[in-house]
């Protein structure tokens, strides 16, 4: 995965993450875990990356102390921000509805990107209405450019992956978009991910994954990635038929069993 | 309207152009039409425009002769393409869907972004199923950062006004897609426009435009912005709201009474 190997020593980028220092600088880098450490959110220190995340870089010497952990990528790194809708078995059936035969796609703006602990911004519009949601997601960050790729091949374009919330405000997806979704779910801010972008060499298999969801302590979603309809091969696969796929390319890949219309909304929403 | 004077001399770019010119560099430029003509898509000269379309810039003294019009911006100065269905009352009718209350919002990766002149791919996949066809759109180009503008005001916000064709596929756009427009319109040089993007200072009303498509000489598509259920004032002010508009983005505006489903297949369908 040529995409994730630095140029100088052909060490691997394990644990992505951007972060503010306490230097004051921003930087990509890669988590430093201490032992017994697994959540990126703990990080507290980073190897420096140099130069161009999806060309020439390298994983410095310089280790500098984590503030605040960012979005794993910039807006600018970001051109497309695809989802899936309705891809695990048990979400299809909660929800009534039949199982897709292609993926159901729809997009985000790059502005909905945002931080793992940047704060989601309900505006007037969305204050409208009822049903701000949650749906918590494994989102695929692409390496390389990718077209026409076979399912075989599929997983060679991707950098690694992350935890992203699909956040969605139900009345506006579903009873005054006309049916389409873009308005609900495209808010600035309303596609946080992170903490960390974790390498595809590290995470072989994306579809035997445990991904879950607390709210306010209590978890509110829980399933596998293995109940996806369309597992992460074939996801990448089929929507590079016809359509480049570029490097910083995201794809939310759909929520599994749980979400509760409306939680948020009253959790969350400013008074 | 600032993103559109030159830092010089407060000349204006009437007609943005991007374009291989005859000494083999690509320019952006603003088209020199000659007397009596008015249609980009003619012009054989331009002034070269150096700096940041969207920051400080200034139209040169130099002067290239156009071998190609290339799309009037590139891949990397659009962040997102939005787009409006059922916008036009007649075509609203035509189609048996009552009109919209807010509008219809979906998006297209910046890969379906396409020059006036470009061939339109028709991959493996697109070629599955019935039903490809043309949308005849206007395009509002924003010229710089927008948010939570008012309808009074929305219009200082546009570059300018380009045509596009909101090329879409009727059965993944309609039957395979679960209902989401994404899939069926998106692909790789689905969105071509321009040939130019003509200033918001010469079009001083965009709701007063005829707008037309001709299919091997023979007109398909006609009517007027005039028709537009959310008129481009009221399109930037509601999409802007809760949502950032970057300068470079894009947005159709949907499409007037006439598309024939399966015209175009039949036509250009590769063989």
């Amino acid at each position: 995965m040529p995409a994730f190997s630095s140029d100088a020593d052909d060490k691997i980028v394990q644990r992505l993450i951007r972060f503010l220092a306490k230097d004051g600088h921003i930087y990509y880098g890669d988590a430093v875990l201490p032992a017994g450490v697994s959540d990126i959110a703990k990080t507290t220190t980073a190897r420096v990356i140099s130069g161009d995340i999806f060309g020439q870089h390298r994983i410095t010497d310089q280790v500098a102390e984590v503030k605040l952990l960012l979005s794993p990528l910039s807006r600018k790194d970001i051109k497309t921000v695809r989802c899936l809708g309705l891809n695990y078995e048990q979400h299809a059936k909660e929800s009534n509805l039949p199982i897709p035969k292609y993926p159901v796609l729809f997009y985000k703006p790059v502005t909905s990107i945002g931080g793992p602990t940047d704060d989601i911004p309900v505006s007037s519009l969305a204050q409208e209405g009822e049903g701000l949601d949650y749906e918590c997601e494994l989102v695929i960050v692409i390496g390389k450019e990718a077209k026409e790729v076979p399912e075989s091949k599929a997983l060679d374009y991707v950098l690694g992956y992350a935890v992203g919330n699909d956040v969605s405000h139900r009345d506006w997806q579903l009873k005054r978009g006309g049916g389409q979704w873009g308005l609900g779910k495209g808010f600035d801010g309303w596609a946080p991910f992170g903490p960390g972008i974790v390498s595809s060499e590290l995470i072989r298999d994306p579809n035997s994954l445990k991904i879950s969801t607390k709210l306010n302590g209590r978890e509110v979603q829980s399933s596998s990635t293995k109940d996806m309809i369309f597992n992460v091969a074939k996801t990448v696969s089929f929507l590079s038929q016809g359509t480049t796929l570029l490097p910083g390319d995201l794809i939310f890949t759909g929520t599994g069993y749980g979400q509760e219309a409306g939680t948020l909304a009253k959790a969350q929403r400013p008074r």
